[in-house]
């Protein structure tokens, strides 16, 4: 048996700014006839996560991810890898069955062929939750906002908090996590819906629009009156700077992701360094895996909020392989609010 | 009785690269007797720390340093204040004896008054050592780079290490603790003198002219074709987005100081924040104050080091009071070789 399955790949490498002609749609036909002993499998994708650090694997030249050998280059031409969740329909691979679900490294497209028994994914048990959890607020974003904040930024109850992109996929739930464990916290988004959703919605202390502000540093001041004990960055530029002119001794910068940065590399984060040395602030990237030791902490502190009703998962859903490119762009221009995921089909 | 008591001001606040012009010898009637249960004293001043961060204090303005309350700006007329060694002439403080030697806060001066028993001063052991050994390789100078390397930077046995501003007074002293630590070393410094004594005298696995060099990103990768583990800061601006660039996962940077943005105030480090997020770097400010706790480590390991000859105290000392304002304009010229002192009077 054979299927016919489109996929989205990228004409060639993007820099700057992604846009719908940076794409294509192909399609391939696929045999569902696996060689057993092969281990390969072949899953239908179900839901997607759109993350903007795959604008970095698009483009022509990265340094920093060629230096550490992470998430290697897309290639131009073949289906764009990405995590979400998948149902097996053929699988020449002992350890899972047709109809399993799993999650784990999928593609943008109708089906995923994984070859060889490497390939990264697991199944999983949903736990009472939608599908779609699995990629966002129970998956990656939720464990970077998890260990971000509490591995990271290591708060104290009482500390003053700010999260920038705080509607975002991470941001949002780095707001909610921050505000149960007792710290004041102030987000800011690109729209008064969003700032409306992170103060009426999801119990942020403030919240204020960026695009409002023609400085920064007097709208980080006019919210922080007191000082600024912990900043979860997603953006970069000209916010960092201002965040960090307005830390308070002892400050940490979590540096989460600079999606201001990304499609512009001109643009850079100039802190002044005196005010790092005097206020012994500390910087610190990080990324999810590096929090793997947490995960099932993460795991059990998230659902127990999510079903108590203190937690809530914030997605963006795009119906569609179609979408994909436009929910991709989107990010980069602020349509998302939460989670961006794309729905490739029903269960 | 009475002395003149001849001692250097600032004639007005500094804004930039500071010049003999900036300073003004001045000279008052200083009475030598003192009420008895005021606790005032009179010091004798022999040796004074002559420090690139004093430069900040002079300033007309400097957010960080009102942000914290730390190290308040010097005023125009006042002698200068600044950390140093000195001889007791006159006491009407009960702990301290005409005669007695200590360490602490005195002025740029023949003498220093200091009033109400409030003062940061104590009397101190020399263990055999030169006196001016309490101003730079057994004070500030050698907590900063003790504490700075082994707790902020938190090294691990066969890390590899830069260090910029290597022939500085902090700078030597961390390379030198790296190697006897078991790191390879590597030092900037500002001329072909300062590298041999890197090289030559002070251990150093390597070292280089950084004026030599038109890219510094490319002569970092020169001298760490696996990376750099730790950076330890003194200048910032183009060395810091260098070391960045150059640094391998999990990378540290402890920000001691950045003596090329301290008199130029448009000189800012943007070093790239994606670098910062894919290797997992950490950048930290931090001062010597916050590792008061290592302090008798420091001591026992530091003499112990000097007495077996594994460390050298490397001075550069100025005679007589004339001499502060050239001392210390010469930190931001790159004259001085070490420890720069002000010798103001033999014991």
């Amino acid at each position: 048996m054979e299927v016919a399955n489109r996929y989205i790949t990228i004409k060639t490498q993007v820099d700057g700014e992604p846009k719908e002609s940076d794409f294509e749609l192909k399609t391939s036909a696929l045999s569902l006839s696996l060689d057993s002993g092969s281990n390969d499998m072949i899953v239908k994708n179900l839901y997607v996560s759109i993350d903007p650090y795959q604008i970095n694997r698009m483009k022509s030249h990265s340094s920093s991810q060629k230096a550490i050998g992470f998430a290697a280059a897309i290639t131009p031409g073949e289906a764009i890898d990405a995590y979400g969740v998948a149902k097996v329909v053929a699988s020449a691979n002992p350890e899972f069955e047709k109809d399993d679900l799993v999650v784990g490294l999928i593609t943008w497209g109708d089906y995923s062929l994984l070859k060889g028994g490497n390939y990264m994914l697991r199944k999983f048990d949903p736990m009472g939750f939608p599908l779609s959890y699995q990629v966002g607020i129970l998956g990656f974003s939720g464990l970077t906002a998890y260990g971000g904040f509490f591995k990271v930024c290591k708060p104290k109850k009482g500390e003053k908090v700010f999260v920038s992109a705080a509607s975002g996929s991470v941001g949002n739930l780095v707001g909610q996590y921050a505000k149960l464990f007792g710290c004041y916290v102030v987000g800011c988004a690109g729209s008064k819906e969003k700032v409306a959703l992170l103060k009426e919605k999801l119990g942020f202390d403030d919240a204020f629009n960026y695009k409002e502000e023609s400085d920064l540093k007097s709208a980080l001041k006019r919210y922080f009156p007191d000082g600024i004990d912990i900043y979860f960055d997603n953006v970069g530029a000209e916010m960092l700077e201002a965040a960090v002119a307005n830390m308070n001794t002892f400050g940490r910068v979590a540096v989460c992701g600079v999606i201001s940065e990304y499609t512009d590399a001109a643009k850079r984060a100039a802190p002044d360094m005196l005010d790092v040395v005097y206020k012994r602030i500390t910087i610190q990237g990080f990324l999810a895996a590096d929090h793997m030791n947490v995960f099932s902490d993460f795991i059990s502190t998230t659902t127990d909020h999510l079903r108590t009703g203190k937690l809530y998962a914030i997605e963006d859903v795009s119906n569609g392989l179609e979408s994909f490119p436009s929910a991709f762009i989107g990010l980069f221009r602020g349509h998302n609010t939460g989670k961006k995921i794309v729905k490739v089909a029903d269960e």
